[in-house]
Order: C-alpha cells, then structure tokens, then sequence
C-alpha cells in the first residue's frame, strides 16, 4: 500500500473505505458492525483444528488465528457466544486481544481500566488470559510469543491502552471518536508525538509459513444422490434437507454442516450421524453460528446453517455483515410459516423471505417438495454465494417426478391449459394448497395456470410475464409468510420491473432502473395477515385464507 | 385456570398456546424464542429501581422481578448481555433461576450439570449466586427467604434438576423434548409418580404487596414544544428526534431513553443531558436493550429506542417477539441509507423499512425533515403500538411550516398542478432530493406531483392512488433503502390492495385480501441496488440513481 493509496481513504472509489470492506485486497471479511470478529475467528479456528486433526498434524503445529477487539464490542452478547463455544471446542489456536482504553464512542465503557474484570471473566468461561500494557510494543511483542502452542484453552491478551496516547489534547479524552484534526491539531500532535521512543521502529519479521492450507473452493459437480423419491410420497422438505445434505456431504468434502442445537427438527442430524467430523453443534447461539459460518466459508469450506428459521431473525445483522464479505453461506430455514402448527408464532418463520430478499446479492430458494429441495440443496451447494433455503415442517407429497431440473432463477408451471382464467404463482406449502384448489377448481369446470415460483429471489420474470399475458393477466399469489417482502411482492416487482437482483459492479447498473408497464395487470395476494397462533396446520392455514379452500373461494369471488 | 382451559392446551383458538402468549391473562410477554426473559426482567427491574429511587423507597423495599430460564438457553449472548448490564446497574432487584437439568432439546448442554460452572461464569459478572437441588422444594422455597433485601448485586438461583425426574422411562432420558405420551406410558408414569414425596403439596403463602404500582399508560396530549424550526433551516432529522423527544419528556415524565452506545449520533444525547434519571446507556448491546424496553413499556413507560438503523438488525428476533407482546415500545433508527456517506455499508441503514414492514402490527414512519420528524415522534409517543421511525445523518432543509399536522396512514401533496406528468412518491432524505428534481422540471417545464410519504405503514392508500388517477397513473417511486421491502413495495402493494396492515383480531379479515384492480398504472422504482460504499453523501445517491439528478433523467426518460 502506497502513500498515494492512503490519500484516498474514505473517498468514492477507494478501496480503504471508512470501516474495512472486502474490496481491499488484505481484507477478507467486512467489519464495521461490532462484536462479529471473534465468532468469525471461531470458525476459522474450528476448521483448521478440524483440518489439522484429519490430517494428523500435531496441535503445536496448528495455525493460529488472531482477533482484534475493542473493549465496548465486547458488551455484545455474540462475543460471550464466541468466547463459550471456542473453550467448549477447546480452540487453543483461537487468540483474542482485547483493546482496552477504556473509551467508547460516546462515553467510558462498563468496565472502563478494569483489566482484571476482563480477565476474570473471561477465564470463568474457560480461556487463558495474558494483561499486557499495549503501549509497550516490546512486551506486546513477548506476548505473542509466549502463547503456548498445543494447549486446550483459547488465548486472550487483554491490552490496556490510552486512547490517543502522546497527544496531549487528545489522550484519555471524550469526544474524539472517529473525528479529524484541523491543520493546526495536526501539526501539534505530530510535534508532540516526536517525543516518543521510536527504539521499536523497524522491520516486522514475517512468520514462517511450516504449513500450506488450500483455501480454494472445489468446484465439485454432483451427479449421484441416494435420495430417491417417488411421486405422491409424504416427505417434509425439511427431511429432503437432511437426506440431500449428507448424499451430497458423501460427494464433496469442503461441506461442513451447522446448527443451533434443533438438529432433530432441521434434519441436519441425518449429516451428523454420517459425519460427525464435519457437523458443528453451535447451541442456542445463531449471532455466532452464523459468523463462523463465514469464517469456514473464507477457508474454502461450504457450509450449510440450519436452524427454525423464525431463529435466523437473531442474527440478521450477522447475515447482513456475510453479505458484504462475499460469504459463500447456505441458510436452511425449517419450520417456515403458520403451517407448523401447535407450536405457535414464536416458532414461525413468517418474515424470513423478506429478511433474506432484502439482503444485498442473495438467492432466495422455497421449494415445495422433496425433489426440489433436492434439486435446489445441490444447485446452492454448487454455486457461489449467500443463498436462503426455506423448508416447512409438515410432510408433503411428492410432486416431481426424479431428473426435474431446477434452476435460480426459474419456475415450473404446475396446471396449464389454453382455457386458463387466471394464474396461481405459489411456493412451498403454499404450492400444495395451491394444487389441491386448482384441482378442485377443475372439477367445477374453471381452469388456472399454478406456477411453482420456488425461485423467489431472483424470480422468473420472463414466466411470470408469460403466464399473466395467457391467463387473462390475472394473477393470484399464495405465500405462508406475512404480506411484507415475501413471493407477493416479489411478483408485483415483475410488474414494475425494479431489479430485484443486487448487482455488485458499477457497470450493469442500467437493468436495475429500467421501468416497464403493468398496463391492465391484476395482482391479488393471499398471505398471513391475522395474528397467528396455535391450532392444526390446516386450521392455521384456513384462517389465514392461504388453505386450498381460501384459494378456490379467492378464485370463485374473481371469476364469477 | 380450570381443568376444561387445561384440555383447550394448544388447541385452535385457545389461550392456552403451544407457547406462552399475551391472550392468556396471566402472561405479560410472549416467550418461545430462547434467551430473552432475563433481558425484558433488567428492563422491568430498571424501572423499578428508578420509581423507587425517585419516590425514597429504601433499596430493602423494592420490589424484585423473578426470570425463570432453561440451561440451554443462557447459551445465547442475549442472556450475557443481561447479565453484565444488571451488574452494571447493580440491580439487586433482580432474580434469576437457571434450572439446570443438562438436556436440550436435540442433546446435551455445554455445561451438563456442571452447576459450579454456571456459579463462576455468573460470578465473573458480579452476581451473587445460590446454587440449590431443584428438588428439594424446602431448599428452593427457603432459597428464595434467603434472598438478600437492599443488596446491589443481582441474584441467581442455580437449580440442579433431572429432567423427567420420577418416571423411570423418561428420568434424564434424552429425545423427549415437546413430545407427548402415549396413554399407555402416561398410565405407567402416573404410577411411578405416586411414589414420590408429597409432603411438600399444600396452599402457597401470597406475597404480602406493600407497595402498589401504578402500571397503567398516561394519555397525555402533547401541546406545546419548544422545538421550533424554520422553513428553510438546515437540521438533520435525526437531531430534530433528540430535540422533540426532550420536550415530549418535559410534558410526560413517562417517556424514558434507552441506547447503544451512540447517543452523540442519535441525539438521545439531549435527552440524557436533560433528564438522566430517565436516560438507560445500555451499551452496545442492541437485543438487550430491545428486550429491555418491552420490560419498560409492560410497567406502563414509554420507551424510545435508539442506535443506528443498521444496528436494529441486531434485534430482529427481539422486535418480533416484542410484537407478539403487544409492546408500547417506538424504535428510532439513525444513518438511515446511503445518505450516511463515508462511513460505508456496515453504518448504513438499507433493510430498516423492510424489516420492520414485516413485524405484525408495526407501524413505520420515515420523515422528510424536522417538522414532520417532531409531529411523527409526538404521533408515536400518544399512540399504543410498536413503532419505527426513520432518521438520516445529513443536515436538510426544513421543507413543511410549524404547525402543519401529519397522521398515521397520511401523506402530503409537496408539488402540485392541473398539468402534472407524473407523481413522484419519496420519504426521507429521498424527498428532498424529489423537491429538487421537481423544481429543476419545473424549469424544463416538466410539472409533476410530489407525494411525500411520511408514513410508510400503514401507508395512505387513497392519497396515492388519488395522485396516480390524476397524474396519467404514471408513478416514481424514490427511497433511499434497497429495492426490497422499502416504499416502493409498499406503493406497489397500494395497486395490488393486498392489505399492509395486520389485523389482531379474527374477525377483520376481510380487507386483508380484498383485491384490486392495477389496470393502466406503471410504477417505477428508484431504490439502493448497486454494493454501496464511502463516498460523499451527494455522490453515493448519484451513484444509486436516487438522487436530483438521476430523478430529473428518470422523469424526462419516462415522458420523452
């Protein structure tokens, strides 16, 4: 890095942006949002432990990873779940350093100097504690090297410092957060800090690289799965997950499996049982489960998260932050909608679509049977990128027959004929309501057009456009999420033409503005919009009026 | 509660859910997501400490809140974050109970029943602890006399307990979690029970209440603020919120503040400086703080909540479950958009509106300068409900004169004439760059109609549509939030007529999906969908072609 480079810090264009981004060829993860890079560190440590012990490398000779922290970052509760979870996995090669000076950006911090409340608490969670003073870059320096190797017990160095040492106006001082100095403040502060001892000023030894990890990303193709299914059968998409997860974990080994302790319920417990070496419990914790997902991502793993997906709303900053990491992370969220039943909206995943959608760059998959959640599981494991996949809890009929292909970006149309009055556009239990109503309404001698949409982000646009012009443009969509972001409005946005597809370079920006006419198109949306509750599944889903009964009455009401 | 409630227990329709929910009388918070009680407790005990305080009570007096949590659940670092801040606050008001019977749901804990391990970690954060055998209901009752009155050390009871205890076949038997038994097995373990020692069976002593809290919310009407702006001035909305929530506390001292650690940048400053006694610097730590002002807004305040909007992401799980608690709570997102210039993507609010678009019941409101952000913030303090409001980083003029009133639902008609093209509907720093495209057309001798929509939910259905019938049903949208979730789906929504708002009760259901024609109206959305970075404020919205001048291209692009 030049001179010239740093003159081009926090200007338009620059890759030094005004917090670390991807784009600045050292970073390999964007911060900016606090309390994140431990969790990140954890997964990094976690997969090379796992690495190393595969290949029976001796723990002395494990890798380290260092994480820097600010003192007021560590109130953020992710940090205690990073912290937790690297003793439980006895992460010796995790370093933590906390800096300590006592300031955060508008006032002292909880513990303000108090280094022994830092050590005490964290050596209560189980990690080995090093107080240095961080102004002495000698014992900073000795500190480092004196971290054992081959322990059990992750490392925090906690650094007490002074915020603005050797500026006189500035040291120990408020109100300097993230602020510049005038002409005349600089001047000072450089002729102040001439004073201090510069004796440490020299040439860093680079570390001697004893080990090389590939960290590149397999670009394995999956042609065989053992998961069969047939037409008509019940299975849950979230029980395809767990099937097509472990055929697929046989195949390609850089898949690695997490979750937040409901494995039973994900399914994730069938890749589990088939390999344990590459399945990560990480508890009830979700800000850190998803963090470390990054961090095995940027070791060239993929990994797959899987929780309820009511459970990944915890950790939307997290997925926000992976986002702009160009993480290359599978969310799997079970449990999704009012179709889960007794368990009640607690445990519904009813504003996920919405969540995921409104994520910078990411693919939004809802399938609604079993061989499309197959077929999508294989086609994310496939392809670079942060993509959501949403799986129901009921078991489903099978509705594909083995060899369907799926595609991002893609729909199947379900029910077709020239005598079409409308078009249904549904996804996941949805799409199986929406089924049984167009059946029903075809025996009352009214005809529609189902499309699947389990592509939701991006969506079809060119299908959709299709279907409407033939069916009268007349369209229904079914969703069992609320009304806000989810399938409908992703439908109604075919209609304005405002890209939903995020795009990461200047260059194609044109598409994203380009407008288009809705000139005569009807959209009418069914989805949850009653306060949910506990009940059978096909009562949740009538008295939300997404069941195959509210689509025929919906359907009736329009056509009569 | 009587035996025939019992046989409702998650059933369709009952009280009784699969998890605790608000219908059930005795229930104030909803639970089911793991990990936030102990949060919505410090939020109650809080209050508490502050009443008390404020009215002389001695610390031996004050009432305590109790918090049962499960073991699994003290994994999530929303528990941490609760815990540290009571230390912080010395709320010795406040109970914990962690039973520790060593089983998750899909497996063992972290911890087991290491009870000594749950004491030091606890400890470390400078609670008092007591560790007991759950039970021994002698031990666990006289647990609870021997809490220390008037201490200011947080107490927590450590429950040692066997999960099934008492039946052999269930007795710390894993794979049990949610799940009934059959008659056959209920039979056997009614048996088994009846060996165990009911000594302990009979009345329970009522606590003696001595003193009475007054919970209920003051409908105060708020008619004089000292907050005056004028036309033309230049204030950041996000100041004109510190300076209207000041005065608002003058006139009703149920208003309390709460924030992460940036009260300089939201303004909550001025509150703080003000009234520090209703002031809660909760640190960065944004699920507690959520969780927290629940617990403020069930004793009957008033909560603002305050950090970055981007930081509000930390908190989804906790803002959907503070929905299904009814919560009075108003969250004030700041550095709303791209708009925040050179701090880059981490700091930039751009999936707010989306988000809290999909929070049931919510109502989100995004105002374009000072004015309307005083009027707004006032509608929020005198409605029930759970509100976000939107705020920006820039200076901006004042654009609406003192006096002018806005509403829940409404809109304002900016730019106006018989001859109008087209309508531009903007909210927020996206309004004021309309103004000056609308003006800079005007020139040009372009006329078009300026809606600002301030209230972004509900969102004002009729105004808009009024505005489309007459402006050749040709509309702009303009946000400053990515393209999904944000105002132009909440304006594409008003054409679809699929309901934005939710409805609490079963009975109107009906507007939810009432359909509607969209015939003949093109929508065209300006929204953030390029990887935003630093920049000049002026230079990113040209670069997401949301600015002055990409409006004015869009405009003559569109009626060329």
């Amino acid at each position: 890095m030049t001179v010239t480079d740093l003159d081009t810090y926090r200007k338009f264009g620059s890759p030094l942006e005004g917090h670390p981004a991807v784009k600045f060829k050292y970073v390999d993860v964007a911060t900016g949002s606090l309390g994140q890079g431990l969790s990140i560190g954890v997964g990094m440590a976690l997969d090379i432990r796992q690495e190393c012990q595969m290949s029976n490398v001796k723990c002395q000779m494990w890798p380290k990873v260092y994480v820097l922290m600010g003192d007021s970052e560590t109130s953020e509760g992710s940090v205690w779940e990073a912290i937790e979870l690297a003793s439980y996995y006895k992460l010796g090669n995790l370093v933590g350093i906390i800096d300590v000076n006592r300031l955060g950006q508008s006032g002292p911090t909880m513990l303000g100097w108090d280094v022994g409340e830092y050590k005490k608490r964290v050596e209560a969670f189980g990690w080995q504690t090093h107080i240095i003073d961080g102004h002495d870059l000698g014992a900073t320096a000795k500190s480092f090297d004196l971290l054992p190797d081959g322990t059990d017990k992750p490392q925090m160095i906690i650094a007490k410092t002074i915020k603005g040492k050797g500026v006189s106006f500035l040291e120990n001082k408020e109100d300097w957060h993230g602020k510049a100095l005038s002409q005349e403040q600089f001047e000072e502060a450089v002729k102040e800090l001439g004073k201090i001892d510069r004796a440490v000023k020299g040439e860093i030894a680079r570390p001697v690289s004893s080990i090389k990890y590939e960290v590149s990303r397999k670009d394995t193709k999956y042609k065989i799965l053992n998961t069969r299914y047939k037409l008509g059968e019940m299975v849950a998409t979230r029980k395809a997950y767990g099937e097509v997860i472990t055929a697929l974990g046989a195949i390609n080994s850089d898949i690695v499996c997490l979750d937040a302790e409901v494995k039973n319920s994900t399914y994730a417990l069938i890749f589990k049982e088939k390999f344990p070496e590459r399945f990560f419990e990480m508890f009830i914790a979700e800000q850190n489960m998803v963090s470390a997902a990054l961090g095995f991502s940027k070791r060239g793993k993929i990994p797959f998260v899987s929780t309820f997906a009511a459970f990944l709303t915890r950790a939307l900053d997290q997925i926000r932050m992976a986002s702009y990491s160009n993480a290359d992370v599978k969310f799997v969220g079970s449990h999704a909608g009012v179709s889960i039943g007794e368990d009640g909206p607690s445990q519904m995943g009813l504003e996920d679509i919405s969540m995921f959608r409104s994520i910078f760059g990411s693919y939004v998959l809802c399938p609604g049977d079993a061989v499309s959640c197959r077929e999508l599981v294989e086609v994310a494991a496939n392809t670079k990128g942060l993509f959501y996949i949403r799986t129901a809890r009921p078991a489903t009929p099978v509705i594909y027959a083995r060899g369907e292909k799926f595609k991002i970006g893609g729909s199947k149309v379900i029910r077709s004929s020239k005598a079409d009055k409308l078009t249904i556009v549904a996804c996941g239990i949805a799409l199986i309501e929406s089924i049984k109503a167009a059946d029903e309404l075809a025996k009352l001698g009214i005809k529609v057009r189902l499309v699947d949409a389990y592509s939701v982000k991006p969506i079809d646009e060119a299908g959709i456009k299709k279907a409407a012009r033939e069916t009268n443009n007349l369209l229904i969509t079914v969703e069992d999420h609320y009304a806000q972001g989810g399938l409908g409005d992703a439908v109604l946005n075919v209609f304005a033409n405002s890209s939903q597809s995020h795009s990461r370079s200047a260059q194609s920006s044109t598409h994203a503005h380009s407008g288009s006419v809705a000139r005569g198109v009807r959209i009418y949306k069914l989805a949850v919009s009653k306060m949910p509750m506990s009940g059978k599944s096909e009562e949740l889903l009538d008295y939300e009026q997404i069941s195959q009964k509210a689509i025929v009455k919906k359907v009736l009401e329009i056509c009569k």
